[in-house]
């Protein structure tokens, strides 16, 4: 069998939820809204079923859905995508990064991959027989650094893997990070693969901005989005890929053999959902901004020390001055002995693992955080 | 870029569909129905849609439609499957499949290829890093024998790809030729991916053996199968594998960074689908029975030469005899100049293709058919 996966666990996100679902704690780990996610979307979608088409789709998504997308990057980041040769939909970000990996990389490739990241990237780009060059981002505010960047880049470097807002930390990378990120890419002739599944989740007036529209990078950049973040249905499993039609092609390659397709009604949903306007994503963020600052201000009053989130779902907390040294074992007990289940970060770093630092998911009702901050009441 | 993408066409089924999309032409090249697909369990998805849960279901599927998968076989096959360890939902058989082979084969691993193949199955063992080793099958009956197995099994064989029903050829294999292949797999200690997706589309009183349930085959078999074939809803992207425990751990891992998982209301409704009794499964494989006979009549009448089709949705035709040399040619001129989507068969061969087949799908309503075989009066 094929060791990278023979020797990969479980994700922490599905270990997790699992033990949450086995002993009923509640679950602040996993990031997914308890929120229903909004009814004229999934209305749209059961409409879809019932009436309509439920045999395959084009390849590369449903036109309404791909010229959704484009226009909705059009009116929100002034891109301009050709929904034709530019954009296709993916079942899930998780494929959309798969692909765009296994598309891109070839064995010998260096691929840049900034810690703490995601824990699907490694073990891709190890598939792929990359070569994986990390840059250790430093707390509290994880910025790009030309002295970092400089030891990773090397002429055999292919791409990036880049994600604004970044999750785990709960940080959006500033325009200058943006800027040095851009530059180091052209200078190097490197791709850019931009998962930016928390593009709407960002607080406090902060704006996001995608890679594709930074100066020289619209010809060698993947970008990557989730509906499921987008419209807090996370369960749907429809994502995206806009990138420049030398780099689509191949990716649609990779999806042709992956999945091929996706469910036409949840498509046709999307599409829908992507014609909102602004106050639609305001509310939400206003939403999820009132859970954060709820939660924050639960966990402080009980004498956590909490880092502040700037977008995602997600807030950490750092466990040392508890006396905590291990976020793994931390997270086990707080599952199985207090109640709640976490996120111990350290699943987020192939090397020099932080072990401090547990992430919560606060996108969900009050009742929820109220109850996992009862339970911590008794962990503080 | 990974040039196993980039140097790989568009897959024929997509490229047929597009240009039939593009002209208006009767569609009878990629493999769906023309029927809507079960309304009960249309409305079991629409309904779970627009009540039910739309966040992460658990990674390996929800647990009722892992029982229902289990339940369905047990009843069906005899089989007995633990949901727990040896049920996965995927997003789609595709998805299946390219986790079957990512997880399974290691770089340098053989692998058993029958030719003619879906064209996924070679992209996918060479990004694995695998050797393919092809069988040639031959006409009319597509049997294995002792000769041609010896010939491609060695001490290197990691897998075999397995495709029963064979399609495009809409042949089965005989209970001789799966004793054949489970002596050469238990032989070589090899493992059997076996795409069985088409296992409820049989004619003629015909019945599918599953690999899992073939003598000493249970913990070297990996079976994929498609709940969008099973119930018309192709579009659905709901597949599944059953696999030893053993075998199962590694899948797992595969799928959790491909697609994670699947749309929880389709899963819903699927589960709902699976709990349907034979009369079900009878009626469904009598009507595309009715529809395979009326359309290989109408060929008939026209002249062509249709080679009998034993099960799936498709039929072929031998080109050869109206005096045609290359298949990729005349379904070109069939769909730009006569109005009719067909698959060229030499796409199924990656080495000494056939020329001189043609396969339709059949699996549509009598007016498409009739409009699909006017059209073709034109061309015998
Ligand atoms: C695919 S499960 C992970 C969901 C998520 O983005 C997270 O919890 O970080
Ligand atoms: C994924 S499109 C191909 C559908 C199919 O099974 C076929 O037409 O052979």
């Amino acid at each position: 069998m094929n060791p990278i996966f023979a020797n990969i666990p479980t994700t922490i996100f599905e270990v997790m939820s699992g033990l949450a679902r086995e002993t009923g704690a509640v679950n602040l780990g996993q990031g997914f809204p308890d929120d229903p996610g909004p009814e004229d979307v999934r209305r749209k979608a059961a409409d879809a079923v019932l009436n309509g088409y439920n045999q395959y789709p084009p390849m590369m998504g449903l036109p309404e859905l791909r010229g959704a997308i484009a226009a909705h990057y059009k009116r929100w980041q002034g891109v301009d995508l050709d929904p034709t040769s530019e954009v296709m939909v993916t079942s899930g970000a998780t494929e959309a990064l798969a692909g765009a990996i296994l598309a891109l990389v070839e064995p010998g490739d260096e691929v840049v991959l900034f810690e703490p990241m995601y824990d699907a990237y490694l073990p891709l780009v190890r598939l792929a027989g990359g070569i994986p060059k990390f840059v250790t981002l430093q707390p509290p505010h994880f910025r790009l650094t030309e002295e970092a960047l400089a030891k990773a880049f090397s002429p055999k470097t292919k791409a990036v893997l880049f994600n604004n807002p970044l999750n785990p930390t709960a940080t959006i990378f500033s325009p200058e990070d943006l800027a040095l990120l851009a530059d180091f890419c052209r200078r190097y002739d490197a791709i850019v693969i931009s998962d930016e599944v928390w593009e709407h989740v960002v607080f406090d007036g902060r704006r996001h901005q995608t890679v594709l529209g930074l100066p020289g990078m619209r010809d060698r950049s993947v970008k990557i989005g989730s509906a499921g973040k987008i419209f807090s249905l996370t369960g749907w499993k429809v994502g995206f890929v806009c990138a420049a039609p030398h780099l689509m092609k191949v990716l649609a390659k990779a999806h042709q053999f992956l999945t091929f397709t996706t469910a036409p009604n949840l498509q046709t949903a999307v599409a829908y959902g992507l014609g909102k306007d602004d106050g639609y994503f305001e509310t939400m963020r206003r939403d999820f901004t009132r859970s954060r600052d709820r939660f924050t201000a639960g966990l402080k009053t009980l004498g956590f020390d909490v880092i502040p989130s700037q977008g995602t779902y997600f807030l950490n907390i750092d466990i040392a001055p508890l006396g905590e040294t291990d976020d793994v074992a931390f997270c086990r007990r707080l599952v199985t002995d207090f109640g709640v289940a976490a996120i111990p970060v350290s699943a987020f770093y192939a090397e020099g693992a932080v072990k401090n630092v547990v992430r919560f998911c606060f996108a969900k009702k009050d009742e929820t955080l109220d109850a996992g901050l009862e339970r911590l009441a008794k962990v503080a």
